[in-house]
């Protein structure tokens, strides 16, 4: 189970966040944000046997605001990527978030964090191209890709159908995600 | 009363943390993170009656790690404060958090906002200095600074004397800010 908690807060308190997200609510791993640096992920990342994800390319329009910003000749979402492979991931729990709407920037992480797993939201209501996604995000040996899918699975129907319905939509999304994996392959 | 929540959603989600907040605890302002863009924040913006704090130089350690980072002859965190002062505060219900370990990175920021109101956190058990964050961070008038103290205060005791000791505490702190204002005009 991931906790899409986007967690972001110095120290002391990111360890309270941490016990919450992992002991607490038992989470197998737990969304956090970067912008306040490496001793507030910390806390979560010393959990090995926890995932850790990052926001790194966000799926939303605005994005960009801050993530496209250039840094030295690279964006800074690819600096996270970065600070991701050679820092962050130094017990091998460390994954980044990098939405399903920007495939270009997907391939660019990529390129970045060699096998690293990433979470890719914003297929389905988002608009995200789940082929576009395989092919420019998938690590070396055809995996590396966890794509979720929130309100295209949640409200697939809002009538007494809901349960079935929502379970043909997220049968569907698996479906499609194999089809653009054998391609890409 | 500030909920310091640190929210940092997609556009969708960042409306119902905003009701969460606005509505549920009824909060007076809180706390948000800028990494996600414009449209993780303008949900909390547009409850024109409330204030939205965006982190800008938090008061962690590691908080340069992405917030110092150069971009275009300035830093991240200038960037931040200059995107508060042009297009976040249309309605005039921006403020912005800066840590009071930073004061240089405070005065900083002072010039780039003018008279918007700053949170500083860090004093206290962080080690910040309320004369430096007074005479760097205040306003043209004497004013626009909120420094907030939590563990100081909080755990000024572990006896019994518990309330009366944070009350001093909180009391002395007042007093000091009061006399770095004098000092400082």
């Amino acid at each position: 189970m991931i906790l899409d908690g986007k967690r972001g807060d110095v120290g002391h308190t990111a360890e309270r966040y941490a016990a919450e997200a992992f002991g607490r609510y038992a989470a197998d791993a737990v969304t956090v944000n970067p912008y306040l640096g490496s001793d507030a992920l910390e806390p979560f990342l010393r959990h090995a046997d926890r995932g850790v994800i990052v926001l790194c390319r966000t799926s939303n329009p605005g994005a960009g605001d801050l993530q496209d910003l250039e840094v030295g000749g690279r964006r800074l979402y690819q600096v996270v990527a970065g600070l991701a492979a050679r820092r962050w991931n130094s017990r091998g729990n460390c994954l980044l978030v990098v939405g399903a709407t920007y495939p270009r920037e997907l391939a660019e992480v990529r390129a970045i964090v060699g096998d690293m797993p990433l979470l890719v939201p914003g297929v389905g209501a988002q608009g995200g191209e789940v082929a576009a996604v395989v092919s420019n995000g998938q690590s070396r040996n055809g995996t590396g890709l966890i794509i979720s899918a929130s309100r295209a699975i949640l409200y697939a129907s809002s009538g007494a159908d809901f349960a079935g319905a929502a379970r043909s939509t997220a049968q569907a999304l698996r479906a499609q995600i194999n089809m653009s994996r054998r391609s890409a392959s």
